[in-house]
Formats: structure tokens, C-alpha cells, sequence
């Protein structure tokens, strides 16, 4: 989601063992996981977040640690904040946690079921994945979040979060390590590796016996780190360079606030939307509006030579576009803005620069709308709404671990669902095959 | 499926294009694909069917190219058979391209729907992956099933067969891609890697640009030649080691039938089972059963030190059991045969040394049958049944490219839906988040 690359600091707490013993036990501890039943684990999660509470100080003074040290080192104004906790964020953790808890449990789902020509009953049904490894950055409340998710899933998890974090993460495992055995479930069910080394991620990487599937919540430094490494499956929590597209059919009021709620509603994550192209038809009445609200929410606009001329004047910084300013995931208040023929060319401009996360399209024509719908391949596609809806929570799916522009298992949010995988039970009554 | 490592030749035809540009050329050809109706894809189907029986001169006088080459280096009687063509198994590939014709397009199927509190409608949709990759071995038949079931589901095909068939292979790679593009699709959308080179494959596997998953259809030997160098997703057309376990409760009768089915109905696949065991309360009476018609069936048994003299004596050859053979896939007529003491035992047994393939349970105790469901991880589980069923045509799917023991993605059967990725079709009227 966001772009710093994970630090390559020293281990703070030497003692643990190391990374390929994790995987082993947390294969061990996954299997076990596996069979237990719903209630136990919702009762872990209870049990964790019950524990974040009563283990406040002890929490927030290993934050102190982490952000004295960050600040010695000089850490950014932002990084500080993803870092730091207080009362009421654990208690918003905790609270995640229990809502986690309410989600439906998706191990045992059966999928589809059906009964084949011969008599035999086929059920395709949910199972766990097994053991689940997150790599993330800053954000120690990802610690509790990705645990809680994993194991209301039935996986095992494996935590490596940054060194920046290692005091905070450190307790923040132990809490729910703690909690989670005390409520029933299996020893090392959750585990931290400790050290932020590449040479540790890299070991981890390569735990295929032992891990089904790691995802890497960072930036691009992270994603070079683990590309043509990793031997165990690897889904990014990934950037996005999302596209709005308003069409000569267009309702242009709502065409200004979808790009404006697009753009400028949370600027710093992966579903907001970066670049803007505009249908020749409507430029001239559009683009003057849109630059005013733009430019009042600060808005830069990085324009094509025939936009820059409708925008200039209104308020809004306005720049020339280059071609990296199509490829760019900005994550901030910056908008590249490009004037098309039609909607083909919206379409072969988003199939040639976008990552595949979310494109919207404002139109009232049928037939634009089908030609955009079917020409873009990307895992999120809005007609007449902003792309900053690819989230689990706003999907109804209670919440997510990350976003997936990859195609393979989980594409957009990746929720309890997606931390499964399916199995064929299949019954007869002593069927064999002719 | 088979064990044999593909042949490191030089190229027959060097002068294709680079692996890269092929690479390139099935993305562009990929996304033209994914946008063409039913009819015209099952027309080219209909037209490649067609066009085998057309050429089939030229077909058969590449195949004996093939053999005479086959026969000049050695080629075993076995390989020898995987590569012969005749008018009557031409006639048969054409079948299964029709037979994949008839099936229904996974495409543009909505595999969940549903409107949020806020008023969007939400729609989770299959689309093609875009460009497969297909590498395997011998048989030549494979270059028109994986095209037909690729195509059929929209996606464009790169085929990398063995030098061993390379004659054959070009040829019908030539029959196949100009049937499909007299039939309307795009250019390159079927396109042929020839030479059987190491550095071709791994040239294939890094091309994660253009190529969305490659699906290698092969032995030990391949699985290495990928493993490590990929850094496009790989999902093996996997091996099997699989197991029957006959509980306290069996049926005798029906444990008799599915052990000689499953091991002995077709033993060079990898749905056949390999290891056989036995709850200790019945082996006395089941294995001296089993030893004769096993023995009848020239099945090898290796047992272990509790078994053995209850095989011994009643026609089958038999051996101690070592280590090894609880991890051995034999694709042979050679089971191996242990005894245990419950079924937890028996799950033990089969998550330490199985691959994840298909397990069956003989058992008419309804608590030893859910132990062995929930216990047992293998992309396929059957109660009462042969595992020899694990296959795209016997589930109903029609067909099928290989069966999956990976966790992602695609388990068991990969058939035409496992060839899709989904994507989020979000409508709305104006929405922007708050």
C-alpha cells in the first residue's frame, strides 16, 4: 500500500530460534489449527483482544522504545504516526480483533456439491491454507490484525514485521501468542521472526516445505526483495495506479465528485486514483470545474498538452505530463490528467499502464460502458463510482490483510476467504472405477 | 503424470522468434481473446477438429519423422507408444476438441453477486487468466488439448513440447493456429516454443510480463528444471503418492474391490494408489484376501514387519518394506502395505508421506470417517470410494490439463473454470466513499 522499503537492522532479541524451526512449527501448529472448531478460535480472538487491553502499559512502553528510537534516527513525521500507539488505537486494534470474531468462519464452507452419473456425492469445501507468513512495514496494528485473520481462517501465521517496530511488535506477539494458547489453541500458532535482516525475509521466503503462502504488505523495495527469491507462493498486497475515466456520456456532476473523491479522500493508499482521462467531447466543460474543486483540495495536475490549457488558470497547480507520469503510483496529491478520442483509447491506455487494482468509468452509455467493462482486465472495475470502494470492509467481507492485483488464487481484497484453499470430498459406496 | 525428464536437444526449427517475443505477442493476442464471443471460439474448435483430420498426411509423416528419430536414440517401448500417431487416435484428439466445444464458457460467469447497504452491486465475474503456458513431455496429443481447453477459456497458449515429438508438435501446432485464426481469432493465439533446451524453459518462466501461469505437465526432472527459476506462477500437473486406508468397520468386500481398483485399474497414473493401510483389526482377514488378487494382478507387495506374513504365501511377490517406499510414487504394480493401530495413525501416516493428491478411507464408522476427512489435507478425499476417480472428466468438468496438489489457485482437476481469474464489477450511481 505504501512505499518504504523494510529496513535492514539487527536483530533486538537474539534468542529466538530460527527461521526454518519457525516453519517447522508452525506446519505442526497449522495442522492442529486445522481441526479445531469455530468457537475456540473466536474465543482466542476475544481472548487477544481482552489481553491488548490488560497488557496496555507493557505495550505502549515498548511503543516508547520503538519511537525514541525512531526518532533518534530520524524516522519522518509519517512513519512516526503509522508507528505510534496510544490508549484508543489498541483499543481500535482490540476491536478489530472482535470483529474478526463475528466474521463467518469460511473453513467448511462447501463450495458447490453435486452428485456425479454414477452415484457419487462430490462436495468441493473450504479447508485452511496451513501456515500464512506476513511481511509488513511501520504499522505495528498489523501485527494483531493479520494474526486475527489467520487464525479465524485456521492458518498458522508467521510475523516479520520491520525493525523499526520490534519492541512493540515483540509484546504485541507475545499478547496474542499468549491469549491464543491460554484460550485453547495450539502452541505456535502464532510466531514472530525476529530481525529485519533480507537475508532472514529470504530464509523465510524459501520455507516451502513448511509455508503456503506469504504476503509482503510494502512498497516496491520489498516486492524487488522477494521476486525471483521466493520459493513459497507470494501474493503482494500491492501498489495501484487506478484509473477514472469520464466518457462523452457522462453525468458530469458526478464525474466531479467521483474524480474528487477518487483523488483527494485519502490521497496515501492503493485505491486512490492517479490518473484522470477525459473524453475530448466533455473536456472543455469538465476539466475548468474539476480543476477549481481540485485545486482547492490542493490537487497538482500533472495535464497532456490538449488538457493543460482547460485547467491552467483555476486555481490548481498545473504542470506538464512526461510519459513516467502515466506509470507513476503517486500516493499523494498529484493527478495526471489525459485527454482521449474515445473510450478504445481509455481501455488501451489503462491495459498498457495501469497494475491492474481498480478503473472506474462515469458514463450513461450502455455501450461504452460494456466495451470498458469487458476491455479491462483489472481486479476492481466502478461504473459511475469511485475506486476508493476496493477495500474488504466496503466489499461486505468484514476485513482484508491487503489487495491483490495478481491473477492467480485471490484477486482485490484479501480477506478470510481468500486465506483458504479447497478440497474435493468425495462419497461412494464402494465405487471403483471402470 | 510420468516420470521421465525432458530431453535437452538443439532446435529443429530455428527459425522462430525468441522466446521473449513470443511471450509478447501471446499477451497482445491474449487480451483480443478475451474479448470474443462463445460461438466463435467453439467454431475455431470445431475448425481445428476439423483440420487434424484434414492434414492428416502431413501429421502422420511428421509423427514417423518423430518415431524413426525415436527409434535411432533408444526411445523405450513405453515413450515409443506416447509418441505414435495413427488416423485412429488423430480421430480421437479431434473428439476431445469437440467434446471441449460442447463445454460450457466459463467466461463471463458471475461467481457471486450482491448489493452493499450503500446501493452498489457488487459482482464477482471470470475472466481468462490471458496467456498459458503448457510444458510437457511426449505425447503429442497434448499440443491440442491444452490449446483446446486454453482457447475455450479464452486464454492464449504457448506450447513447449519435447524434442522427441518436435516433428509432430510443429505440425500441429501449424494445424492448430491456422484453424483458429481462419475461424476468426486473433493472431498468436496458439504459438509453439520449439527446441527442448534448458535455457528455452527458464527463458519461458521468467516471462512474467507476458505470461500469467505456466503449467508443466511432467516428471521430477521438470519440476527441478522450474523450481527455483520461475518467477511466473507454476502449477505442476502434480505426481501422486496416494493412499487407501481400510479402517475396523470396513466393508471387506468393497475394501477388496477399491484397493485392486485403485492400484491396479491403470498403475502408471498418478490418481493410482501406492500405499495401502490397514487398521490391525482386520488385516488378518482383509490382506491374505487382497495378497491373492494382487497376486493375480502381478502386484509387487512391500510391506511392513507386521504384514508381511499375512501377504506371504497367497500368490503375490513380496517384499520387506524399507523407509523409502512410504514416499515412493511407483506408477507401478508395487504397493506398499503397513498396518496400524487406529485411524489417526493412518492420518499421521498420510500427512508425513503423502503429496497431496487423493486419499481414500473404507469405512462404515461414521467418527473414523470424519477423523480421516478433517485430518487429511490432499486436494482430494473419498469414503467408500476408488482414487482412481481424481480426474477433470470423471468430476464432470470435461476435461482437464493435469491435476493440481498445490495449495493455491487450482486444486485437483485443472480444468477450464481453473484456466479463469475473477474480477470485481462494481455499479453504482455517483458513490463516493465518506
Amino acid at each position: 500500500m505504501t512505499g518504504t522499503a523494510l529496513e535492514d537492522r539487527t536483530d533486538a532479541t537474539p534468542t529466538r530460534p530460527p527461521v526454518a524451526e519457525i516453519a517447522r512449527r508452525a506446519r505442526v501448529a497449522g495442522r492442529r489449527l486445522a481441526a479445531v472448531d469455530t468457537g475456540t478460535k473466536d474465543a482466542a480472538l476475544h481472548a487477544i483482544a481482552d489481553a491488548l487491553v490488560a497488557r496496555q502499559d507493557e505495550i505502549l512502553e515498548a511503543n516508547a522504545r520503538d519511537l525514541d528510537a525512531g526518532r533518534a534516527s530520524g524516522l519522518d513525521a509519517a512513519l512516526m504516526d503509522r508507528l505510534a500507539l496510544d490508549p484508543e488505537r489498541l483499543a481500535g486494534i482490540a476491536g478489530q480483533a472482535r470483529d474478526v470474531a463475528a466474521l463467518r468462519d469460511p473453513v467448511g464452507e462447501t463450495i458447490e456439491g453435486y452428485r456425479l452419473p454414477n452415484g457419487l456425492d462430490v462436495q468441493r469445501q473450504r479447508i485452511p491454507l496451513g501456515v500464512v507468513a506476513v511481511v509488513y512495514e511501520a504499522r505495528p496494528n498489523v501485527t494483531i490484525d493479520s494474526t486475527a485473520l489467520a487464525l479465524k481462517s485456521g492458518n498458522a501465521v508467521i510475523l516479520r514485521g520491520s525493525s523499526s517496530a520490534t519492541h512493540s511488535n515483540a509484546v504485541l506477539a507475545d499478547v496474542a501468542a499468549r491469549a491464543a494458547t491460554e484460550a485453547g489453541l495450539p502452541a505456535d500458532v502464532v510466531q514472530l521472526v525476529a530481525g529485519g535482516g533480507r537475508e532472514e525475509l529470504a530464509e523465510l521466503a524459501t520455507q516451502d516445505r513448511y509455508v503456503d503462502l506469504i504476503i509482503p504488505r510494502g512498497g516496491e523495495g520489498l516486492k524487488r526483495a522477494l521476486t525471483g527469491v521466493a520459493t513459497v507462493p507470494v501474493i503482494f498486497a500491492a501498489s495501484g495506479n487506478c484509473h477514472v475515466y469520464v466518457d462523452a456520456a457522462a453525468d458530469l456532476d458526478q464525474a466531479v465528485e467521483i474524480v474528487v473523491n477518487a483523488k483527494t479522500q485519502r490521497p496515501g493508499v492503493c485505491n486512490a486514483a492517479e490518473t484522470l482521462l477525459v473524453h475530448r467531447d466533455v473536456a472543455a466543460e469538465l476539466l475548468p470545474r474539476l480543476a477549481v474543486r481540485l485545486g482547492v483540495a490542493g490537487v497538482q495536475l500533472r495535464a497532456d498538452a490538449d488538457a493543460r490549457p482547460l485547467v491552467e488558470g483555476h486555481g490548481a497547480d498545473v504542470v506538464p505530463a512526461s510519459g513516467e507520469d502515466w506509470d507513476a503510483e503517486y500516493l499523494a496529491l498529484v493527478l495526471a490528467v489525459r485527454i482521449v478520442d474515445d473510450v478504445q483509447e481509455a481501455v488501451d491506455h489503462v491495459e498498457e499502464h495501469g497494475s491492474g487494482h481498480s478503473e472506474a468509468i462515469v458514463s450513461r452509455d450502455d455501450r461504452a460502458i460494456r466495451t470498458f467493462e469487458r476491455g479491462i482486465g483489472s481486479a476492481c472495475v466502478y461504473v459511475n463510482a469511485s475506486t476508493r470502494f476496493t477495500d474488504g470492509g466496503e466489499f461486505g467481507m468484514g476485513a482484508e490483510i491487503g489487495n491483490s492485483t495478481q491473477k492467480l488464487h485471490a484477486r482485490g481484497p484479501i480477506g478470510l476467504r481468500e486465506l483458504t484453499t479447497y478440497r474435493y470430498l468425495v462419497r461412494g459406496d464402494g465405487h471403483v472405477r471402470g
